[in-house]
């Protein structure tokens, strides 16, 4: 499938204007069935849909488990994707509905969404990231095509032990995630001791997209949030942030970097 | 209200790391109720709370005209927003079920939400805008304090006539949109005839929101979708895209722009 589509464009220079054409990024709408139930429309870059799919039910919670996915199925056509599964579709006061945690309790973090509560949790893992590792990583994520033709995509990867395992591409920061989520679920592995790398800015949705995930450590080219950090103390997760040209920043959990022996 | 929180981070160069503390931006939740009601539940940079409520409730429907607003009341303690309106809730139906236009009638946009094909009209306007006036609102969005200081929001405003009327800022894009609509609101503008500046990409999401504002002509730092320019195309809305140093790009409607004389 194509990534891309040329467009008839003005270019100006100043106050100079001349007709020519440029590359513009695709965006579809892509509509979810979970168990014959309309779950939600994304939009979406054309590109590893079921994937798509499968990350945004496991993120959500409507798959857990490598056994709980009986059938996909794309129909290109009606832009759909309809999965069948064992689990229920959880109840929708769980899914949307403000969880109010915010004052109380005893932890620091503040979910918004009971949803979130419920399946994000603290990350144990004793894994490491180099910096050299993760200064790579960062790197990586300047590479991809779409990303240097258009300007238009975020993009992102995961690894494990300095190796570059997938990659996703996407219009929109979450569904980065969830097809990352959805190829490791398909190659049914389990990402307890793994590193995400992400080319954007680091929002409470997105560091609970990574716990969710059952990730301990990312790598991020952009800034976070004070929220996302905080959430990222108490469930121990290592945020990098800034990571480009050499440069990066650690934020929560550095037990986990290793920096030059001296 | 502080913007941002300093935070003990550890910062790496090539393979030196040293202890030291980076200004991060503030991220809150914030749940809307209109008419008693719980509607949604944001994630946003804490400021314009208000005006993010009522350009919310603007963009999705709940209110209409600006007799529509009858009371709003915001209670810090608690991150909510309480709004009391003359109109009543659109349908849920409305709100989030995907809008099946896609593959037939005479348009050639693809509205994936029935409530986005109710809101957003096409653009009769016969404003105009200068090069100049376009590169000068592209410079001035790289001149908002907190995107400076910690490169961690988008930012936007609102213009007519070369002359800047509101700013807004935020951690998540559409709220940039929803905090312009509020203040116009809140100072009773019709925006037919106005001009809104972007930090961020064009997704058709961000499109929509400006045909719901009744918006002619929108000025970005960053790429547009072929969603968005298909739509903007159907909805006759001016887009400019890439608008950084001196350079942009002219997608759609280019009888607003007003090139330099020969």
């Amino acid at each position: 499938m194509s990534e891309t589509v040329m467009v008839p464009i003005i270019r100006a220079n100043g106050a100079k204007a001349e007709e020519t054409e440029d590359a513009v990024v695709l965006e579809t709408p892509l509509t979810l069935y979970f168990n014959n139930e309309e779950i939600v429309t994304l939009l979406c870059s054309p590109a590893q849909i079921e994937e798509l799919a499968l990350g945004f039910l496991l993120s959500e919670g409507f798959i857990r488990e490598f056994d709980d996915l009986i059938a996909i199925a794309y129909d290109p056509w009606d832009k759909a994707v309809f999965v069948k599964g064992k689990n229920r579709a959880p109840e929708e006061e769980v899914m949307s509905k403000r969880f109010l945690s915010a004052c109380c309790g005893k932890s620091r973090a503040s979910f918004a969404f009971a949803n979130d509560a419920r399946l994000a949790k603290p990350q144990a893992s004793a894994a490491v990231i180099s910096l050299a590792d993760a200064h790579a990583y960062a790197a990586h994520l300047q590479t991809q095509p779409l990303f240097r033709a258009t300007g238009g995509v975020h993009n992102g990867g995961l690894a494990f032990r300095g190796r570059i395992l997938f990659t996703s591409y996407d219009i929109g920061r979450h569904n980065v995630f969830d097809k990352l989520f959805g190829q490791a679920f398909r190659a049914k592995i389990d990402l307890a001791d793994h590193v995400i790398f992400f080319s954007g800015r680091v929002s409470s949705e997105i560091l609970l997209k990574v716990a969710k995930m059952n990730l301990p450590i990312l790598v991020a080219r952009s800034a976070p949030t004070d929220l996302a950090l905080t959430l990222a103390r108490d469930l121990n997760i290592t945020v990098i942030g800034f990571a480009r040209n050499e440069h990066l920043n650690i934020y929560t959990a550095p037990q986990r970097i290793i920096t030059a022996a001296t």
